[in-house]
């Protein structure tokens, strides 16, 4: 399947940087997007607040498929658990490993295909970036071109996987959602659950560093200001 | 991975007659099971308490995913909607598509493998077989082997994708479970919401005939005599 038949595609949203200027980016090539949020029990559920608020703004129909009660499913994530924190530093760092959420990826895209053939899209769209990290092993590309295959095989109509960013840097998105006049305010990035961004956590720090290699102005108000 | 290293498995159990062998199959290689059902806002629950009841009779823990809140992203089929009826017949007969669950066999493997690295498995068992309808796009070989390949990719720790019966009809699958003692009566097949077996429906037709070709005597109680 081509890029130029895709027409109308289930985007997943999280509110954050990346799925943001997916959104944007597939509107500026006049693909409908319809975008779909999980709320899988995430101490950040302010990001849903963020997701709900964007697709606003961009006119896109929205729904948050609600997973918070298979939490237990997902156990021992940091950004799951009461009782193990957020780490705190730079994604290389070994601690960031409690912030994986066991397949997460895999049962976000099967749901975000269920919802693409029932609707009657031609394809899923997520925000895969080349910087996505080493630690998360369902950010492979191996993973990624296995799942391609499943969601084209999933329905007698093949489902088109498209990860438009997939070989761009972060601070490239951020550049392409600066030319495309994106919101960056309304983001959120933060795996705290607190209501401004911490500035500490892996993902507040490599938001800031993205911003800082764009030579994009960084909206966001950070609590902390190292 | 081979099998000679499987010890625990996360065993998708939908308390029908394949997946309850499958369950009594796994035991009886000493693998551990765990087993898991999943809501998905079916008409036939009544086959979530046939699951709840078999994983007691085998003494293997069970949980029941409650994805009934995101049914509506699974629209349009006969086994969730309350205004389109479950066709009766064959398999074979074009109305049996109205049967088909967007994306089902995808969301729920991606689930039990979250359940598996969660829970320290290192392998999710599901009772395919060869009869697996060609109405049913996740059913081919090439959609399972890409699934394979995902699930294979993310964790660190490889999970194994276990399909013990492919190669087996469902009448195979009847003499396997008449040999395990299976209790044949405990499961539930149905697509209505009845409390008997109609007899009539496409699942019904198909397990009459597994047990006429088994040669293996039927317990089940159908309001159908036909």
């Amino acid at each position: 399947m081509t890029q130029a038949k895709i027409t109308r595609s289930v985007v997943l949203l999280s509110g954050g940087l990346d799925s943001t200027v997916l959104l944007y980016h597939l509107k500026s090539l006049s693909v409908e997007p319809i975008a779909l949020s999980v709320n899988y029990g995430q101490r950040h559920a302010r990001e849903l607040e963020a997701a709900a608020s964007i697709a606003r703004m961009i006119g896109a129909p929205h729904t948050i498929a609600d997973l918070s009660s298979i939490s237990p499913l997902l156990g021992g994530s940091a950004l799951t658990s009461d009782t193990i924190p957020v780490p705190l530093g730079h994604y290389e760092d070994e601690t960031m490993k409690q912030t994986v959420v066991p397949n997460r990826n895999m049962i976000f895209l099967a749901l975000a295909t269920a919802f693409a053939i029932s609707s009657k899209c031609d394809s899923v769209a997520y925000a895969a970036h080349s910087g996505d990290h080493a630690i998360y092993p369902d950010c492979r590309k191996d993973f990624a071109d296995a799942m391609e295959a499943a969601v084209s095989l999933c329905d007698w109509t093949p489902i088109c996987l498209m990860r438009p960013f997939v070989n761009m840097t972060k601070a490239d998105v951020v550049r392409k959602g600066h030319d495309l006049d994106v919101p960056f305010r309304e983001t959120w990035s933060c795996y705290q659950g607190h209501t401004i961004h911490c500035g500490e956590c892996g993902t507040c720090v490599e938001r800031r560093e993205a911003f800082v290699l764009a030579g994009v102005p960084d909206p966001t108000c950070y609590a902390s200001r190292v």
